[in-house]
Order: structure tokens, then sequence, then C-alpha cells
């Protein structure tokens, strides 16, 4: 099953890197053409586009487009000003780990001898297409995990959107619906920024497959009724203990899930996973503005005077996750023990085109 | 501590029933004045007014217009009218059952001899004072189970707008405060309708309670993370057994609280208490329009053809429920024999203005 025709958010053009725009979804298709890093970390700071693998394939382009200017510009010094793009670009969203591992990527390649602008949007290139390769897998891999007469509940975005192309979890979602195994689709609105009401509305109806929406609160409703067997996520962090850091909301789904006893798949490819960090506590959770509760559309909602607390990501304890699917296989009941296991035969294994696992 | 001076949601003029239009807030204050029982059971059902008690006192407003209209018109017949009126306004909203409680003492008193619009209004001020005078009861009661210290999450709103003034759990966060037990106040912003943005954060920051908005999927995170000690919330029903049903997010904040040891309070006047439903599985879930989750400030969020689920109102069994408030007193770890004995105790004391349980 191949994304709808004609979609991509993220493109490389002859002019530069095409962002699909996605704040102004589903109301509207724009695309934004942009021709340097610095604009690229300001789309990724402004949510233009979001979703770990896409901001990480979004900043490896950055980069080319950092090397076509500095290249042309200055012959002898190009290779500094690229890194210091890349440190713009780093810091333009801390919690997700896929756009720290993808600069490295890029990194790799510009401190080759010889390496020009050609080569880096090879492996640009290349860190996209593996991303949808991937995705492809991870929905195959957690489709068959899935009971026929199944439903499934997910959160935020992980579509096309979200990625290099089909999605982490709901290309899993993708890949159950085409088997015929899925009975029912539902999709938390996810506050503040609705990305499931927005985005995964909006992928789901163009692939005609039907979603219900709910409002984030009505999730274990929906379990106490025996309406959801699965609660699907992706990841924006993958710890060496197994720990899942993602949109916030993802937590408390889980807790609920296994007050449930619904079943919890999280799927992540493998430049999610960071096994540098020990486990969740130590990520840095991303606050962003207050103005995303007390505003919308724009509008002021709340009493002027009131204050916020919004965390944009939460820590779920790997003990509340029942399976880890990546690229490479999955995961059932992740622990430190068995995810350096795993990582490790992966890294050997020809399956992930990209790192080898740092522990 | 008396509700700010000149804030009243609900109240009886000359002319008829005054009833601040929740929908405006916070941004406009402004009131309707209704003349006739079947305006006033369309303003319930358009959520003009709304809250388990304040429902129950507006509706027995609605009674005294209607007598006014129909004594004056039909000296003869005039009861059976304000009867059918009242078939009506039973059937505005079917989850709070203090809106039948609140109908069943109108016409307990419209089938007295010789009684008229006088008595009625009496039994209507008297339902309202009684709501009062029991929220204050009951913030004393809440606010003494609270450490010094002790931080809140509430739900929805629950204070003078939801009720005849001052509130229930946010009555009770009210006492709290005053006596300088808490550290800090969140409320959740409960999608869809947003009561706890547009009304909790506008009661407290009128009152001067700094108050913290949280998206309702944050919750668990902040229970995580230690912020909270309590999750306080009303009730629109009382089951036999201890059962809640309340706004749809309650569930899932009684879950994430016994998860992480946080207790979980609900205040509830006697009102709410409905002894002839044996558990809350046997409550009429109300669901509203899909429009509430698709569309955001009156403009569609959601791609066109995207489904929804959206009740309005979810069950909490009783076995997560640590304290259940009532004007009353305390019932701690509520189950069937707790409230059997504690409501047969508090229909023989002088306590509750009201009604005999049924059972």
């Amino acid at each position: 099953m191949q994304p709808p025709a004609g979609f991509s958010a993220i493109e490389w053009t002859e002019q530069g890197l095409r962002l699909l725009d996605q704040r102004l979804l589903p109301h509207t298709e724009a695309y934004l053409e942009l021709t340097e890093a610095a604009a690229v970390a300001q789309a990724i700071r402004d949510l233009v586009v979001r979703g770990a693998p896409a901001i990480g394939i979004t900043a490896a382009y950055a980069v080319v487009l950092s090397a076509r200017q500095h290249h042309a510009g200055s012959p002898a010094g190009w290779r500094e000003r690229v890194e210091a793009d890349m440190e713009i670009l780093a810091a333009a969203r801390p919690t997700a780990v896929n756009l720290v591992w993808a600069l490295e990527r890029m990194r790799d390649c510009l401190r080759q001898p010889g390496s020009g602008v050609a080569q880096l949007l090879q492996v640009a290139r290349g860190i996209h297409a593996a991303d949808r390769a991937a995705n492809y897998r991870m929905g195959e891999f957690g489709a068959d995990l899935i009971h026929a007469g199944d439903s499934v509940l997910t959160h935020c975005n992980t579509g096309t959107l979200a990625t290099g192309g089909y999605g982490t979890a709901l290309g899993v979602i993708r890949s159950a619906w085409a088997a015929g195994k899925l009975r029912e689709v539902y999709a938390g609105e996810t506050r503040p920024w609705l990305q499931g009401a927005r985005l995964t509305a909006w992928e789901l109806v163009r692939d005609g497959i039907p979603v219900r929406l709910i409002a984030d609160s009505a999730a274990s409703f929906l379990m106490q009724r025996d309406q959801v067997q699965w609660v699907i996520t992706g990841a924006d962090r993958v710890a060496a203990n197994g720990d899942v850091i993602n949109k916030i909301g993802t937590y408390q789904l889980a807790v609920a899930c296994r007050y449930h006893g619904v079943r919890m798949m999280v799927a992540a490819p493998l430049s999610t996973f960071d096994p540098a960090v020990p486990d969740g506590r130590q990520v840095e959770i991303e606050e962003r503005p207050g103005s995303e509760i007390l505003e919308l559309a724009g509008q002021r909602v709340a009493a002027s005077g009131a204050g916020t607390w919004n965390p944009v990501f939460d820590v779920t304890p790997a003990s509340l996750v029942d399976y880890l699917v990546t690229e490479a296989g999955v995961i059932a009941a992740p622990d430190r023990e068995r995810l350096r296991g795993f990582l490790e035969q992966a890294g050997g294994a020809a399956g992930p085109p990209s790192r080898t696992p740092a522990a």
C-alpha cells in the first residue's frame, strides 16, 4: 500500500526544500519553498513540519541547502559554516532524537574528504528513503500482532506527514486495515495542537479508512466499554531501557491500557532509539508556550491571569509498553536487557541502514 | 468566604429568570432574561447553564415561570400545563439527576391543595439556598481532608457557575485555599467544551486564586512528576453503590489517581445521589453532536468525512473514589453498604433539607 498519489510532505526539488505547511491543514494544502537552513530551523520550531522522523529528514535536507549556499560563497571555509547551521538546526526542537541522529549522519558525510553538495544530498535522500522503507516494514510487523476484528486507538499524527511516508503507528494501522483486520479506528484529537483532529483524520479520510475522533479524556471510557483492544502510538525517543518519550498524553493512554488490559504498541524506527540515554527521566521535555492552551484558533479562551503547564511530550516507562515495533523486528515486553540484545543484533544485520547503537 | 460580589449565574427577578450565558464566557458577561419554561429547557439544552446542581435550580425556577404563565391564562387547568412543561424540562439533559430531583420537589408542591405561584417560588428559592449552603458545608468537610502544602487538580467547572453558588469541588478548593493549605491549583481544560479553560479559570482568577491550565492528557504526567496529591471533581449523579457519573475525563483521572497513589475526592450534594440506580452502568450517558470535536470556535478543524464518539459523561466505579464529600459528611472508600448506611443517617438528620433517599 503506497501513500496517496501527489501527497508528499517533504520534497527535495531543483529550487530547494518543499515543505507542506502542516499548520494550515486540513483546510489548505500550501507548500513552503525553503532555500536556507536557518529558515528550515524556523519552520521546524514553528511546526510547519513535525513528527520525529519528519524532523530528522527535513534537517538532513537543510544541511544540503546550507552546503549549497556556503560552498558557492566560500569554497574554503564552507564546512565550518555548515557546521554552524547544524547547531541551529539541532536546537530547533529538543526532545526528538531523530533530529540529532540525522544531523550526525550528515556530519559524518560532511567530514569525509572530498565530500560536497552531491554527496550530502545523496545521504539526505538515503535517510528519507530508508525511513519510508522502515515504515513499510514496521507496518507489516505491527499488523501481524493484531487480531482480525480488533479496534485501535491512536494518538497524535504518525503518518506520512510525520515521517518520510506511510507512517509509524499510522503505518501499522494502514497495513492492518489493508489486511482487513481492523473493525474500527479511533484517534485522540491530541490537544493542544490537535494533530489527531487536523492531521491524522485528514490522512485516514484521504486513504478511505473510517476514523472516529474522540476527546483525549474519553480514551479510558472507550476502554471501559471494550471498544478498543489496542493503543498504537509512535515515539520521539526510546531510551536504553525501553522508556518511550512521545506526545503528551501517550503516558496517560499507557496507564489506561494497563488498567484495562488493552495492549500498548509503540512503532518507532531505529533512528528513534537513543541508547546513550539510560532512561526516560534523562530526556529534556520541551514545554511550549501557554498560548497553545490559553488560546483557540487565535482567540483568547481562558481568563486573563490564568497560568499553564504545557509539556509537549511525556515519558512512558517501558514496563507499560507491550510491544516496541521497529523495522528490524518486534521487542515484546521491552526492558534494558532485551533492548540491548535486540539492538546488538539489529546493528549487525543488514536491516537498519543507519547507525550502530552507541551502547 | 462568599462568592465575589455582583456575580450570580442564576437569579430570580421581577421579570423572570436571569441566566448568565455561560457560552460567552470569559469574553462576555451577558445575561438572558427568560419568562417561559420552554425557553429555559432550550437554554439548558444549549448549555447557557450547565453543571448538575445549577441545572436543577434553573429547572425549579422554570416551573415557577410555567405556573405564573398558565395560572393567569387558565385558572382551572393550569396544573396540567405545568406538568407538561415539567416533562419538557426533565428531557432537556438526560444524565444529571439533580434536574429530576428538583422537578420532583416542585411537583410535590404543585400537587398540594391550595398551592400557587408563591408557594412554588418559595420551594425553588429553598432549593437554590439549600444548594449554596450545602456547598459551604462540603467546602469545609473537603478542605479538612487536605494537608497543608498539597496541590490539587480539578476537572470541568464545579464552581458558582455550576451550582447555586460557591461550588462543589471548586468550593472545596476555595475553602482549602482560604485555609492556606494549597500549594498549587491545576485545572484540566476539559475538552470538548473547555469548561476548565473558559469557566473554572475565570472563577479562580476572579477570586485571586492562581490556577494553571493543563491539557487533559497531561494529568498523568503531572502525577508522575509528583505535582499533585489530589484530584477533586464534582458529580452529575452518584449511584447506590457509589459509582460516580461525571464529566467525560473524570474516569480517566480516577484511573490515573489509583496508578499513582493520588487521592480522588468527589464533592457532591445529596441532591446528586440517586439510590434508585443500583450502579453506574444503568445511567444513560448523553452523547452530544460530533461538531463539538470536529469544529473549533465555529470553524471546521477535522477533515470532512471524519466521524466522532462524543460521550459527555463517564462512569467512575466507586472502588476508584477515595472520598465522597457531601453536605452531611464524608464517605471514605464508598461502596453500596457504606452509602446506604450514610444516606439512612443523613436522611434522618436535619442536614439535607431535601429528599429521603428512595432506597
